[in-house]
């Protein structure tokens, strides 16, 4: 299919030249004009993107499913995803999915034609991923993965799980509590069994009454860190299902002028860009590569698309501990 | 990929018929209805809105053109944005836009039929402004505006510039610095000049030394914050043109151990939802309306969509200091 460069090649100037002829031919000096009209013609161009994608068969259009941008997490893969996209030549259609309303943003989504579909917000048992599967359209999820185990890129989740909890029992805790997210979800899933396997490993007792996994709402997590405080027994520290429970559970800690990690250790999962900030300095696990996996799963899914593959993709990214300030060696 | 051509012959009836589900449901009979709704969900069938687009004259898709979410403004926005137009029933092409590759992303921006165009990335002398006005599609700026006054969602920039200079001299502070962005931007240049009337008001000297008006990079806020800590008279306070360049700012005080507010005063602009957190607590200016200025404008934009207006939005969101803890009272 001829595209706006070849117009502009042929006719020796700039794709914003021709642009300019689409949009405002008024505006475009005559001789300019017709030379890029000769080569539209020459070329049997068709400008508009919607009359293309007919021809075409393909909208070079993205759907982006993210998850909610107040999770630092998808600051940084919603970043990294549309920038490689649109450099690829993709426009990309996003959303931000409230897990509770899944089914109304899938059907959103699908009611468009697009060339593929990158998403984190799906479920274990999630039904989408057999619809994805007939749709016979590239898709990839980040972050998330479905039982089916294909189709996704993600961290090493128990990995991160036990690591976390091995850190901080390493530095002498024996009082320690979990805050996480839904077991419905493969990422909260693995890292709270990873959790579970450390403090076993370890022989630590753990009582129902230190573990929340909750919904990742502001609301549950403060009522969670407030029913830790109000424990005979408080836990001398937190690991947590991700980093943005991490940030939000140390901003209660604030408000309640209990001080990190003095009297409490907290630790992440994600390692997401914020963390490293001189005023957050947050310990968590997270993937040794640079490369974060809203940029894997995005690159991934463009050679599919572009290979016309729709399968299996399977990466797991290998984790470590980054160890910084909001952790700390228990003294007897 | 099925076509509502497959569905037709499927459902034994013809394609107007497909169309008029798809368009008109309650305007079909419902053993009709039913029988093509079965084909649709056998086949899988989606159906191609970019079709019916070019039948409809409407796409149902708003451009997005933001800046980067490294800066937190962006993220505010962004997720007000989308989550808008979204439950209104629109999709969002979002591009994250570099200030030096304005032309390619307004190329690729209008490339495609959209219904409204929503941008933060205009300049004051941005010739795109009559590009807009000539393509007859609505859009509105947010944060930044064009010179012809028009079409915008704004704080009151020089206010916020003024009161934020008037915060810090009131605290007693007279070496007094400003680390801003680009003075083609009208958000910056009149935040400057807010800064400068106040430094004027209060008969405060101030040279060239002290003045640093950057590209927003984290190399050149760095560069500046080094250049000013190696003043024979270092600044005691920076007035800066963002809460990201404040952020970036303490970021740089923290690796040097130069301790905010003890040594260096630090305020910034917009009050990004990041900057309650209680690690962060930044002393800044933003607008007194809780609504944020994404949320404003693309309430203003899909109005303007629905009611086939293309002007003239003008809207100034009167701001007041925002008193945290990156700025203290200078003993004498």
């Amino acid at each position: 299919m001829v595209s706006s460069k070849d117009v502009a090649k042929h006719a020796g100037v700039s794709q914003t030249t021709v642009s300019r002829v689409l949009n405002t031919p008024e505006l475009v000096k005559k001789p300019t004009l017709d030379k890029v009209m000769k080569a539209i013609n020459q070329l049997n161009y068709i400008p508009n993107a919607h009359a293309r994608s007919l021809v075409q068969n393909k909208t070079n259009t993205i759907a982006l499913l993210s998850g909610p941008l107040h999770n630092p997490f998808f600051v940084d893969t919603t970043s990294a995803i549309i920038n490689y996209a649109n450099e690829m030549g993709y426009r990309v259609n996003v959303q931000y999915v409230n897990d509770e309303k899944l089914p109304e943003a899938y059907a959103t989504a699908f009611e468009n034609r697009v060339d593929g579909i990158i998403l984190s917000c799906i479920l274990i048992d999630d039904p989408i991923f057999d619809k994805l599967k007939q749709m016979d359209i590239p898709f990839i999820t980040y972050n998330r993965k479905h039982k089916n185990n294909e189709n996704f890129v993600e961290i090493d989740n128990f990995e991160a799980g036990y690591l976390s909890a091995k850190h901080i029992i390493e530095l002498g805790h024996k009082t320690i509590a979990w805050v996480g997210g839904p077991l419905s979800v493969s990422t909260f899933h693995n890292r709270y069994s990873g959790f579970l396997q450390a403090m076993e490993d370890y022989q630590l007792p753990l009582s129902e009454s230190y573990i929340f996994n909750t919904d990742t709402s502001k609301q549950e997590i403060t009522h969670a860190f407030k029913q830790l405080m109000n424990l005979e027994h408080r836990p001398t520290a937190i690991c947590t299902g991700a980093d943005s429970l991490a940030l939000n559970l140390i901003d209660n800690a604030i408000s309640e002028n209990i001080i990190v990690p003095k009297d409490l250790s907290i630790i992440g999962i994600d390692n997401v860009d914020l963390s490293h900030h001189g005023l957050i300095q947050l310990t968590t696990a997270g993937s040794i590569s640079e490369q974060n996996l809203g940029y894997l799963a995005i690159s991934e899914l463009i050679e599919m698309i572009e290979n016309r593959k729709n399968c299996c993709i399977k990466i797991t990214e290998p984790v470590k501990i980054f160890n910084r300030i909001t952790t700390r060696r228990l003294e007897n």
